[in-house]
């Protein structure tokens, strides 16, 4: 018995992909041998699977069945089909495709996404291209390039050039804060170069008071970091971005506070402070829930009504600093804030007219389960994207896999979290290949700037916008944290790896298909693969050679995945006999003949 | 029977203390009993004792004998009595009275040293008062405070009221060096400061180009390192100190290099490099010998002539810097240093007409014995003075104990030390209550300023040059290294502490006899003593209650130790129902009346 059945081609599936509640979903399933019965068991999370026949159209030669789904949520399905009193399954191979197998007892379901809303598609977001600074490591705008605001008893670094270093006590705790003196006046002047570069839009990690250098132990929601500068000089980075033309997106870092806040500080100071409740104390005034167990942050109880006022009310602190036409937020930690404070921080962002709200979670987030729950992030009413981990995933592995299975699993997960994803969210997420928690691009790469090029090539080419985090396109290297907040090497840039990415930037300006087009997937040989873009109009194609060795691909042994059957010819044709260098990419355009 | 012997007494032992070599000792004991026979042994240090039969002289009713000493060098010497054939022996008590006892197995000798040629009277340095200056932490004189010449990969505190901190790596070694950025143009600008204390001489920690912020660690002896300014800095604050009438010792660090210097590097670069047998390489390159060690200073070959040549040479490092007018030379760890060298850089200092050359060593210099081998360093050709840590041990343990006969004991060791010192050397020995080595005297004296008061006022009181640690006088604390290296409190100064020593400066100023005078000592109770200085005319007494009961002097109760019997009735009517309020000094002077 032959089964087919693909949820990335509407024959079988339709419409693609995440549904909004209360939309009817078709699917269709070709068999090539009589069978007795075929079932679509459809289950929602934490409920009971539900069966629905699916019946032989004789027009289509399809079993076929359409439900309306009617609430939003985490939706997985599977087909059943009984021959000869015998129960067969089908579940989900590579690229969505089905696979036949005998056994129920490990299926892997395919997933089905329901949401609840579209997050709105934002123009200068959705096609702009986003940069990430470190404040501390980017650039210090004092006119002698003085450090202001320095804090007691930390210390700063001799020289731009410094490796950074974590000073730590014989107990392993940091015990005294490393600066470079990075401000919000040196990425005011900065923004011609991140013009240059094509950069329309600026995510800064926190900039409120604190006692570390990463600021994500805030001291004060309220107070901008002396050492980055003053409320005045957030204004005037704002105004000048606007006035180029470009957006501001904050870090709200909201799960936890520095051990030295004044919040914590008035809790332990004294039991009747309101801000006593804030906190979770296991031994008052020693023991308390902190992240991680780290006890520098003590966890806040979000549910406090208080707090959460405090943070999404009229006169909070999302309210304060979006008043200053902050144009988005980035959710430190979004993964242990409850879903009703995150909708309503949408709900006070929505009020104030700003339309990003992105969440830090790492993994898929249309299926994510904290704590055995679903979190419904996708739903459209909390956040509107997520830090696009799994692209930086995606990359690093393709570019460090030896094998032909791998690199295709690799293309095949990705696909799927494209599948998941409602289309508005997807497009709405922050591609990385690189944040200031994770190890460098050009360090995973082993210094190797032809494979760095390569791979913010593929971060331009997947759905979402590309986040260039700051200095991976200057060539700057990093081991993990601390090695990869180092100061931006200003007058040490690699100039060709500049040229790269701001080549990149533009052909995303140019093409829009980069932003709204269907994507497909290409495998020629081992380290040697395609991503297409495509809409119907255009196509545009990304082939990369990451092997030491110059190759001539030959049309027979392209490898096509999700790519619609229509376009499989004409893509062939272009990448037929094409040579790639080693170590080398190129890009392909093709127009799609009207039939 | 009773024997009476005391070296302080002229008409027991004359001269006093230390003697030139062929000069003669005249010895005398008074014994209260007939008896068959007095020897007077003498020994000379690794020699054999030699007996000398005293004789009983009718008119002065003592035995007596006169040696002439014809050798220099470290003699000691007791006496053997026998009397009905029974020996008996007199060794050295406190204060050096004569201790009759019966048993010759531990017999604590009495020492006599005797020296070749007399160090030089400097009068500046003999008569001034010396400051000593932590480069990196006194003063930076850069316009804005900026910090130039800085080395990668080391650490600026971040404000100059910051705690000193070790930043070590996991293995406890010092990974970053940290620095506060203090200067040579700062301390020229701080003439006007230390002129209005008082100061007439600066003594520098080391100033030559090095990695550490102690610059201990000299990477290259020819250069001034750029954190601290250039040659044309250390010109003008020569120049500028000399304009004051003020004058400059620096710090010779000629024991060991750096790990770092130009010469290291070339020896472990190239066996064949000359520099290679500046080192004693145990398995080459990775293993040499180093100071106490540590691998980061690598140890210098002494005895290699191209070195000491490179050091005290006619181009050497002494005529460089010596030729730019340097007015003395502390040298670093002299025991390490051969007798030789110590001789040869004597000559050259005397060749560039450099006459003050303090060594570093710890203990009573007139016996010290190096892996048991005498160092002749009072011998008059080699160092004229050493740092005085006696003193401070002196000054320490007498403000910390709480016992009387721990207080006589302390004050009879340091009667030892002046009788050992020929008089020339002893008033060219530098006195500290503190240095860039120990812990700050304010915390020795738990934060008291009353008592650092009075452990400056002991530390004026004795002969030598004093030597304020930068800081001492404005009230800056300290633990051990790194802590006792703090940035100088400017603003945040202790003027009460400043004033009080000023107010000794003037005193020293305006009584020679502080520099030339004799030394007595009184004890009076617990926490209650007094330091005389006297010459043929005058009398200065300084008394302190460090006790916190105010106290009443009573002259019956007075004990004096090595005071002159015709001044105690003098110093007794002086001191007799004299008011003492707790933690409180006093000085008083008496003329002596003619007789």
């Amino acid at each position: 018995m032959k089964v087919t059945y693909n949820s990335w081609q509407k024959e079988y599936k339709n419409p693609f992909g995440a549904i909004q509640a209360n939309s009817a979903v078709k699917w269709s399933i070709a068999i090539d041998e009589p069978v007795q019965e075929v079932i679509l068991w459809l289950t929602k999370h934490n409920e009971s699977p539900v069966a629905y026949p699916m019946n032989y159209d004789e027009q289509t030669k399809k079993y076929e069945t359409q439900v309306k789904i009617g609430s939003s949520g985490l939706y997985n399905y599977y087909f059943a089909i009984k021959q000869n009193d015998q129960m067969q399954y089908v579940d989900q191979g590579l690229f969505g495709q089905g696979n036949l197998i005998q056994d129920n007892h490990d299926l892997n379901q395919f997933q089905l996404t329901c949401y609840d809303r579209k997050v709105p598609r934002v123009d200068w977001y959705e096609q702009g291209v986003v940069y990430q600074i470190f404040p501390d490591r980017f650039a210090n705008g004092n006119p002698h390039g003085e450090i202001t605001g320095r804090k007691k008893n930390s210390f700063i670094y001799a020289t731009q050039e410094d490796d950074p270093y974590y000073i730590k006590n014989t107990r392993g705790e940091i015990i005294r804060w490393d600066f470079f003196g990075g401000n919000l006046a040196g990425i005011r002047q900065k923004i011609p170069y991140l013009k240059k570069l094509g950069v329309t839009t600026i995510y800064l990690n926190p900039i409120f008071l604190a006692i570390s250098n990463h600021r994500y132990d805030t001291a004060d929601f309220m107070k901008i970091d002396p050492m980055l500068g003053t409320e005045k000089d957030l204004r005037d980075l704002i105004h000048a971005l606007h006035q180029n033309h470009m957006h501001l997106i904050l870090d709200g870092v909201f799960n936890h506070v520095g051990q030295d806040s004044i919040y914590f500080k008035a809790a332990i100071k004294d039991k009747n402070s309101h801000y006593y409740s804030w906190f979770n104390f296991i031994d008052y005034p020693e023991k308390y829930q902190s992240w991680w167990g780290v006890s520098s942050l003590p966890e806040v109880n979000k549910s406090n009504p208080e707090y959460q006022d405090f943070i999404y009310g009229e006169n909070g602190v999302l309210a304060k600093w979006t008043g200053m036409q902050v144009d988005g937020w980035r959710l430190d930690v979004a993964d242990e804030l409850p879903m009703d404070f995150l909708r309503n921080i949408r709900t006070r962002l929505m009020k104030e007219n700003c339309q990003v709200m992105i969440g830090e979670v790492w993994e898929d987030a249309s299926n994510k389960l904290v704590n055995s729950k679903f979190r419904p992030y996708v739903a459209g009413d909390n956040l509107t994207g997520v830090m696009n981990y799994p692209v930086r995933n995606f990359v690093t592995n393709l570019l460090t896999t030896d094998e032909d299975a791998a690199e295709i699993s690799i293309m095949s997960k990705l696909a799927s979290l494209i599948e998941h994803y409602p289309s508005n969210f997807l497009r709405n997420c922050l591609n990385n290949i690189g944040t200031h928690d994770t190890v460098r691009i050009k360090t995973v790469l082993h210094d190797n700037e032809k494979l760095v090029a390569i791979a913010f090539g593929l971060m331009f080419m997947l759905p979402g916008v590309p986040c260039i985090y700051y200095g991976d396109e200057a060539g700057l290297i990093g081991k993990k944290d601390p090695d990869n907040r180092r100061f931006f090497p200003w007058g040490h840039e690699s100039q060709s790896l500049i040229n790269k990415v701001s080549a990149w930037v533009k052909l995303r300006k140019q093409n829009k298909i980069l932003v709204t087009g269907k994507i497909a997937f290409m495998h020629f040989n081992v380290g040697v693969n395609a991503i297409i873009r495509y809409d119907e109009k255009n196509i545009l194609i990304y082939c990369f050679n990451r092997t030491d060795q110059d190759i001539v691909l030959t049309k027979d042994n392209l490898k096509f995945y999700c790519l619609p059957d229509s376009l499989v010819s004409v893509v062939s044709s272009a990448l037929d006999q094409v040579q790639l260098a080693a170590q080398s990419d190129l890009i392909k355009r093709k127009r799609i003949a009207v039939k």
